[in-house]
């Protein structure tokens, strides 16, 4: 019997936005995802940069080594990896590498973000899409940057 | 007083070929690196994706971890990566953000190297250079792939 999903992709962002929010009160840029397989979470991470002193301890690459450790496997095929902000080429080359299911990202990062170099940076078999709760994601960020600059 | 390098480029290469024949003899895909500060190597390191079963344990990766670790700094400025076959994407993505002082790379590749989508991925204060041992890195990696097919 094939298991109907039950939940929507915004909630699963939200769920990736509480861990966006662990990330704020501890003090990292706010940016949180979550690995969903069906109806279940198999992974969740927040940006730790700055505790793990790592540039690539970003919230999307600890969810992808986190969810391969889970299911035993290099291939998230099967996977849907939701995050507050859209992600830096490394973390798309790490989804690519993973051959990531789908893709669902908030806000868009104009600057440091994937899609600004034009090609796609993704497995071509990956489904991808922007915009979820982008609001939210957004206002955590600019409060997390404007506190820094107080 | 200034500590004066007394080693050659070439020299730390072999080293990240060393790396790179551990892979091979554990059946990982054969790339290896080494970080250099001055005459020191501060982090060592190859491909672990196959042991890991994780698709962002490059050598790279793992390379820049550790520096960071070992360093106590997200940031690279002052170091030097060797690493026998052309970054990824990702890999190129996470030397961006360490602001990685120079990279030296062996093999280029084509296929998957950054230097095919054109744009800089790399820092711009990142100097780098390709072809370092470049025929020993490949027959390595050739060696490997024959392997697998028979």
């Amino acid at each position: 019997m094939v298991e109907p999903e039950i939940f929507s992709h915004e909630y699963w962002m939200q769920e990736a936005l509480k861990q966006a929010q662990i990330a704020y009160e501890e003090g990292e840029i706010p940016v949180g995802a979550v690995m969903v397989v069906k109806n279940r979470i198999i992974a969740k991470a927040y940006n730790q940069t700055e505790k793990l002193t790592d540039v690539t301890a970003h919230a999307e690459i600890l969810a992808i080594t986190a969810a391969e450790n889970t299911l035993g496997s290099k291939y998230l095929t099967e996977c849907r990896l939701y995050v507050t902000l859209e992600p830096c080429v490394m973390c798309a080359g790490a989804a690519y590498w993973a051959q990531l299911g789908e893709l669902h990202y908030g806000a868009a990062d104009p600057k440091r973000g994937f899609t600004r170099l034009g090609s796609n940076l993704l497995h071509p078999k990956t489904k991808s899409s922007r915009g979820l709760l982008e609001d939210k994601s957004k206002n955590l960020l600019q409060a997390f940057f404007k506190n820094l600059r107080n």
